[in-house]
C-alpha cells in the first residue's frame, strides 16, 4: 500500500489559510504568525474577503482567486462556509485540506450529514481531507506550521528524528511540550482531529515511509478500520521503524470516557493489543515511557536477542534494577566466572555476578570503571549496558574521569546500547548525550526503554509467515445444535469428543456401552445455548441404570427450567479423565474481522482472564506462541510431576479455527469451545463443548 | 516503645570526629566542613592526635582528652582503630557512634567477628551504633552533617518534613539528590549501613514520634528482625505519619542480587509485603512513585474513602486517566445527573459525567473553570480533584487567570487534595504549588500519588483489631500421619472431610459404606508426604468391587515406588462434589514469625500465584478480608449462576489456623492444608488433605 498522498500535506511548496486573520493569536492567525516566524520557504495565501492584507502578506477574496492551486490549505471558517472551501479547493485542485473548524460529528447528528458531505467532495476530487475539528500538524524541518496550537510560547520544535501521530491534538501537543522539555526532537507532529477521511492509520503509513522519520510516536483511543492500519504497522516494521504507541481505553472506565468524548469508536481493547504485538508494536503505559522509549529508539540499535548487563556504584541499585528487569521479562544472564574473577582481582569485595556492584571503589579508582565497563561488552556480550552512578555523574572531581572511561569503551563497541543512569544539570547531561549515552535518572525508567529496544529487534527480525491455507467450509443457514456445530469444526480440523446424538433412551444406552463408562450426558435442543445453566448436563453417568435414569432427568428438566424449547433427545459423550481444560473461542471484531483466542478453560477463563488473542488466519507456530504466552501455561507443560500435555494437538486444533473462520466469511459469528480437553503428548485435544453462532 | 535513645543521635548538642581530617574532601573532613559552611550551633571537636587544627578547629588527640562528652561521634579511623574509639566513646559516656569505616561484616568472617566484638562494647555502655560501613545522617534543620556523602555539590537540603530512612547510603543520597532536583524538601535523612546495632526499624521508630517528621521515606533490602519493626509501623499508624517504602528484592534475580550485596538478609518478600499492607505502609514500584507519593502526603489530608473527580482540556487525558484509576482501584465515581446537566448549559458539548471534559472552551471562557472545579467538589463531593490542563497551564494569557480560577475554588475548600498536571517552567510550578496545587506534569503520576493517600487514610482510621482468643494445642513429638494431622486441626477448629484410617481392606470397605459412595482413597504412611506423586491417591470410588482392587492397587504402587516406606494402611475418605478447593498454609517466617497462606486450592496455587498471607495471629474479618483479596474470589462468590460458597467457614479456619499456630509455638514448622473443599454457604469448609511438619 502507498501512503504517499500525504506528501503534499506534510511537505507542501505553498499553502492557503482559508479564514486567515491578521490577528496572531487567533485561530485563523496562528499558523501564519508561526510560518512567517520560523521562515517557511513556500508561498501562504491568506484567503479573506474583508481585508487587503493579512500580517503583511497579499490577502485573497477566495479560493477561486488565487494566483495559483496551492498544495494544501487550511480551512478556519465557521461549518457552512468550511464546506463550501472544501468544494471549492478541491474543485480547483488542491491536493489536502486541513479542516480546523469544529461543530460536525463531534456535536450531533446534523453535524455527523454535514461532515459526510465535506468528505464525499474531497473524495469525489481525489484531495485528503484531515480533520475536522483538528488541531493539524508541524513539520519543522521545513517550518511548516498547520496548527492553531499554543504550544509553541515555550519554544520552537528541536530538530530530531520522532515522529508524532495522534488522534488527540490536545494530547498530541502535550507530548510534544514534555518532549521539548526534555530537549527531545519531533519534527513532524500530526493530529487527526475527527478522522473523517484521513485516519491515523494514513499517519502511521506516511511516517513509515517518510525518509524524515525514523521512530514514531503515536496516540489512539480508537482504531476505525483494519486493512490500512495493518498495512501501515507492517510497513513500518518492513522497514525497520518502531512504533511506540499509548494507545487509551484499556479499562471499562476509560471506555466509557472514550465514547463520551469526540466521535472515537473503543474497540475492543484486547484484540487492538494482540493486533499491535503482533507487528512489534509497543504499548507505552504512561507519556514518560512513551517518550523513554522513542529517546532510547532514536539510537537505531534494535537488538534480537536482548540482554541488560548493569554496572553500578550502588548494590541497592542493582537489585532494584533487576526486581524491574525481571517482572518485564529483561535477561540478565549471569557474567562468566572467569571475568568474575578477574573484576574480584580489581576490587575483592565486588559483586561481579551481574548486577555488576564495583562498589564506591571504582569511585576512587575511577580507572577501574573501564575495566568494569570493557568486561560488560567484551566477557558478558550484553547488547545493553546501563552504569547506575546517580549524583557520582555529576561530581566535579569524578565525573570529567567517568565520563573519559565510559566514552573509551563505548566508542569501542557503537553496536551497543548504553545507557547510563546519573543526576546531573541540563548542561552536563547534555555532554553526556554528545558522548552516544542515553541518560535516565531513574534507572528503573532506562530498563524498560532499553527493553523494548530487543522487543522492536524481535518483531523486524521475524519473517512474516506464510499465509495459512484455507480449507472448504459450508456453514447451515442458522444457527447448529451441539451436535452439528462439532461435526463443522471436526470436518475444519478440531476433533470433538467421541460422542452421540440419541433421540431415545435405548440408543444413549448403545452409545454409552459403546464408549465405555464413564459417560457424560446433556440435554439437545437447538433452542438452549447454555446447557449447564438449566442443569442440562450430567457428568459420571457410570452404568446402564444411570444412563436410563439421567435421560429422564434431563427431559424433566429442560421441560420445567426451558419450557417451549424444541428437545431433539440427549447427547451421550465419552467422559475423558484426566485431562487439561482450555478454552478456544472465536469473535468478530467490527475492526480487525475473525479473531481467535485461547485460554484456561471452565470459569477460569472469566474470572483470571488469561487469555491470548490473534487475528485470523495464522499457522501453527504462532498457535504455539500464543499457547506459550498464557500465565497458566505450567498446567500444560507438566508441572508438579504431571505429564505434559498434548500442545501440539492444542495448537493445531487453535490453528485450524483460525483458517475454518477465515473460511467461513462473515456468517460466522462467533465459537466458543469450552471446554477443549487436551490429553496427554501424542494423544490429542478434543472439543467436550461448542457453540456456533450463525448470522444471516 | 520508646524510640528516643536516638534523640542525642539526629539532634546532639556536640559531636565528636574520630578520624577528622584537614582535608574538606576527605571522608573525616566532608562532615566538619559541612557543618562549619552551613553553621551547625553545637560544639564541634576533631579528633586528630597528629594535628593542633583541623579545618581551624582545635584538634584533640583522643577521646578521653575532650573537654566535655560528646552527644554523639563518627568514626573515621580503620577497623582496628575504630574498635578502640567506639570502646573508648562508650565508657565516656558518649550517647551514639556514627560508624563509617568498611570491612566489617560485609567482608568476611573476620570482618563480622569485629563488628561484634565493636556491638558489644556499644550495648555494655548503653551507646546506640550506627553503622559500620555507614554514610551516616543529616538534620538540616540543626545543620547537622554526620555524612561523607558528596551530593550537595548540587545544593543544600530543602526545608521540607519528609524524613529519609535508607539501608543504602547510595540510594538514600540518590533519593535525596532527586528530591533536591524536584524542590522537594527532605530535611532529615539517616542510612543504616550494615545495621550491627541501630536498624532500619530505629530510624522509623525514631521518625514515628519525631515532631520533625511528616511523612517518611523509606528504602529497604531486607528487614533483619520483626519486633521493632512491627512497633515504628504501628507507632507511625497511631501518629498519622503515612510511610512510604522501596523495599527491593521482589524478584528471584533481585533476591540474588541481594544476597551478593552487603550483610543484607532478603527474607520472603510476599510476608514483608503483607506486613506493608497490615499497617498501611505504601510500597512504591520506584524512586519516581516513591517521591511523588511523599510529595502529595506532605499535604497531610488522608482521606478514609478516597474518590477522584477529573476536569480535563483534553477528552483523551480523561481517558488514560481513567485506565490508570481503574487499573489500581481509585474509585471515580459518576457526577450527579443534575450537576453534569448545569455542566451542559455551560459548555454544551461538554462530557460531565467524570472525567469531566471541559473542551477547549473553557479555555476560552476561564471563568467556566471555576464553575467546572466547584462541581467537582461540591457536586461531585469527590476528596481528591485532578486538573489536566497541560502547557495551557504556562500560556501567558490563559495561565493567570486559570490559576485564579483554580486557587479560589481550592481555597474555600481546604479539606481536599488538589492536583494540577501542567507543563510549565519551575518558576512558574513553584506559583501553583504556593497556591496550594501538587503538581504533575504527567497526570498518571498523579493519579497514582492521589491515591496512596487514601490508602493511608484507611490503615490511619483502622482500629488495632482485638488479639484472638488463642486455643490449647498440644504437639505430637514428630510430624504426625494426615490422619492424626487432621485430628490436630479439627480441634483447633478446623474440620476435615468424613475419612477413617482403614487397616485393611475389610475396614476399607466399612467405611465407604458407612460414607457413602463415591469414595476417595489414599495410602497411610509417615514415610510417604506428598501422596499424588507417587499415584498413592485414588477418586471416584463408587463400589465395593472398586474399593478392594483400590486397596491392592495403593499398596502395589506404594511397594514399587516408595519401597521401605511404613505402610499403615488406607486412608478412606467421602468425596465431596461441588465445593471450590482453596488452599491455607502455614509458614514460619524467621523474621515475623508465623504466617498464614489462603489460596486458590490444587495446582493453581503454584500456577497463578494468586495468594494471600498474613501474620498469626488473626481474626475473622481479618481473614474474610485476605480472601476477598483473591483475584479468583469470584469462584466463591457465585460466579456464572453458582451457588455462593461458604466464605465465612473459609474465613473460620483459615482465622483458627492462624491462632492454632501462634497457640502452637516454634516447633509447629509448616502447615498445608490443599485442598480444603469449600462446600455452599451454609454447608462449612472441609481439610481434604493437610500436611503438618513439626521441628524439635
Amino acid at each position: 500500500m502507498d501512503f504517499s498522498s500525504l506528501d503534499p500535506v506534510v511537505n507542501p511548496r505553498s499553502i492557503a489559510i482559508i479564514g486567515a486573520s491578521d490577528e496572531p493569536v487567533r485561530i485563523g492567525g496562528r499558523p501564519i504568525s508561526y510560518m512567517l516566524q520560523r521562515g517557511f520557504q513556500g508561498a501562504i495565501y491568506p484567503v479573506n474577503p474583508k481585508r487587503p492584507t493579512v500580517q503583511g502578506l497579499k490577502s485573497y477574496a477566495d479560493v477561486n482567486s488565487l494566483p495559483e492551486t496551492p498544495d494544501v490549505a487550511i480551512v478556519a471558517v465557521p461549518s457552512q462556509a468550511a464546506l463550501q472551501a472544501v468544494e471549492d479547493l478541491g474543485a480547483r485542485g488542491c491536493k489536502g485540506a486541513i479542516v480546523f473548524t469544529a461543530g460536525f460529528a463531534e456535536m450531533d447528528a446534523g453535524g455527523a450529514a454535514a461532515q459526510d458531505v465535506m468528505v464525499a467532495s474531497a473524495r469525489k476530487h481525489g484531495m485528503r481531507l484531515m480533520g475536522p475539528n483538528c488541531l493539524g500538524l508541524f513539520n519543522s524541518a521545513i517550518n511548516f506550521y498547520a496548527t492553531f496550537s499554543a504550544s509553541f510560547e515555550s519554544g520552537w520544535p528541536l530538530p530530531g528524528r520522532i515522529g508524532i501521530a495522534s488522534q488527540s491534538g490536545a494530547y498530541g501537543t502535550h507530548l510534544y511540550s514534555i518532549a521539548r522539555d526534555r530537549e527531545i526532537g519531533t519534527q513532524i507532529c500530526i493530529t487527526t482531529g475527527n478522522e473523517a477521511e484521513v485516519t491515523l492509520s494514513d499517519v502511521l503509513g506516511w511516517m513509515a515511509q517518510s525518509p524524515d522519520v525514523d521512530v514514531i510516536c503515536a496516540y489512539a483511543e480508537g482504531i476505525r478500520e483494519g486493512k490500512n492500519f495493518l498495512a501501515a504497522l507492517d510497513l513500518a516494521r518492513r522497514n525497520r521503524k518502531p512504533i511506540v504507541m499509548m494507545k487509551v481505553g484499556r479499562s471499562a472506565l476509560g471506555q466509557a470516557a472514550a465514547q463520551s468524548h469526540t466521535a472515537s469508536i473503543a474497540g475492543d481493547d484486547a484484540v487492538t493489543d494482540a493486533v499491535l504485538q503482533e507487528f512489534g508494536v509497543v504499548r507505552a503505559r504512561n507519556t514518560e515511557e512513551l517518550l523513554d522509549i522513542a529517546y532510547a529508539a532514536t539510537k537505531r540499535i534494535y537488538p534480537v536477542r536482548n540482554t541488560l548487563g548493569v554496572v553500578t556504584v550502588s548494590g541497592g541499585a542493582g537489585v532494584l534494577i533487576s526486581d524491574v528487569a525481571e517482572s518485564i521479562g529483561f535477561e540478565m544472564p549471569e557474567m562468566p566466572q572467569p571475568a568474575q574473577e578477574r573484576l574480584r582481582g580489581f576490587v575483592p569485595f565486588c559483586a561481579p555476578r551481574n548486577p555488576v556492584d564495583c562498589t564506591a571503589q571504582a569511585i576512587n579508582q575511577t580507572e577501574l570503571i573501564g575495566e568494569f565497563a570493557t568486561a560488560m561488552v567484551v566477557d558478558g556480550g550484553y547488547t545493553s549496558c546501563l552504569g547506575f552512578f546517580t549524583q557520582v555523574g555529576a561530581s566535579k572531581s569524578v565525573a570529567p574521569k567517568l565520563r573519559a572511561q565510559m566514552k573509551a569503551v563505548a566508542d569501542q563497541h557503537q553496536d551497543r546500547l548504553w545507557a547510563l543512569s546519573i543526576i546531573a544539570p541540563r548542561d552536563m547531561i547534555r555532554e553526556y548525550e554528545k558522548d552516544g549515552f542515553l541518560i535516565f535518572e531513574d534507572p528503573t525508567r532506562a530498563v524498560v526503554a532499553l527493553h523494548a529496544m530487543g522487543r522492536f529487534g524481535e518483531a523486524f527480525a521475524r519473517a512474516t509467515p506464510p499465509a495459512p491455507a484455507l480449507p472448504q467450509v459450508s456453514l447451515p443457514a442458522t444457527t447448529p445444535t451441539e451436535a452439528e456445530g462439532k461435526r463443522i469444526l471436526a470436518a475444519a480440523g478440531i476433533p470433538a469428543v467421541p460422542e452421540r446424538a440419541c433421540a431415545d433412551v435405548e440408543a444413549a444406552v448403545a452409545a454409552a456401552r459403546e464408549f465405555g463408562f464413564p459417560v457424560v450426558m446433556k440435554i439437545l435442543s437447538p433452542d438452549i445455548l447454555h446447557k449447564s445453566e438449566i442443569g442440562g448436563v450430567l457428568l459420571d453417568i457410570a452404568s446402564e441404570a444411570a444412563v436410563r435414569e439421567g435421560f429422564a432427568t434431563l427431559l424433566a428438566r429442560a421441560a420445567e427450567r426451558a419450557p417451549g424449547a424444541r428437545i431433539e433427545g440427549v447427547l451421550v459423550a465419552k467422559q475423558i479423565k484426566g485431562a487439561v481444560e482450555m478454552a478456544l473461542g472465536l469473535l468478530r471484531d467490527p475492526v480487525f474481522g475473525p479473531v481467535a483466542m485461547v485460554g484456561l478453560g471452565g470459569i477460569f477463563i472469566e474470572v483470571l482472564k488469561d487469555v491470548s488473542f490473534r487475528r485470523c488466519p495464522f499457522g501453527v507456530a504462532e498457535a504455539e506462541a500464543m499457547i506459550r504466552s498464557l500465565k497458566g501455561f505450567p498446567l500444560l507443560d507438566g508441572v508438579r510431576g504431571r505429564r505434559k500435555a498434548d500442545v501440539k494437538a492444542l495448537a493445531q486444533a487453535l490453528a485450524n479455527l483460525s483458517t475454518f473462520a477465515v473460511a467461513a466469511g462473515p456468517r460466522l459469528l462467533s465459537v466458543d469451545i469450552n471446554p477443549l480437553l487436551v490429553l496427554p503428548e501424542g494423544e490429542g485435544a478434543f472439543a467436550a463443548d461448542a457453540v456456533l453462532e450463525i448470522g444471516e
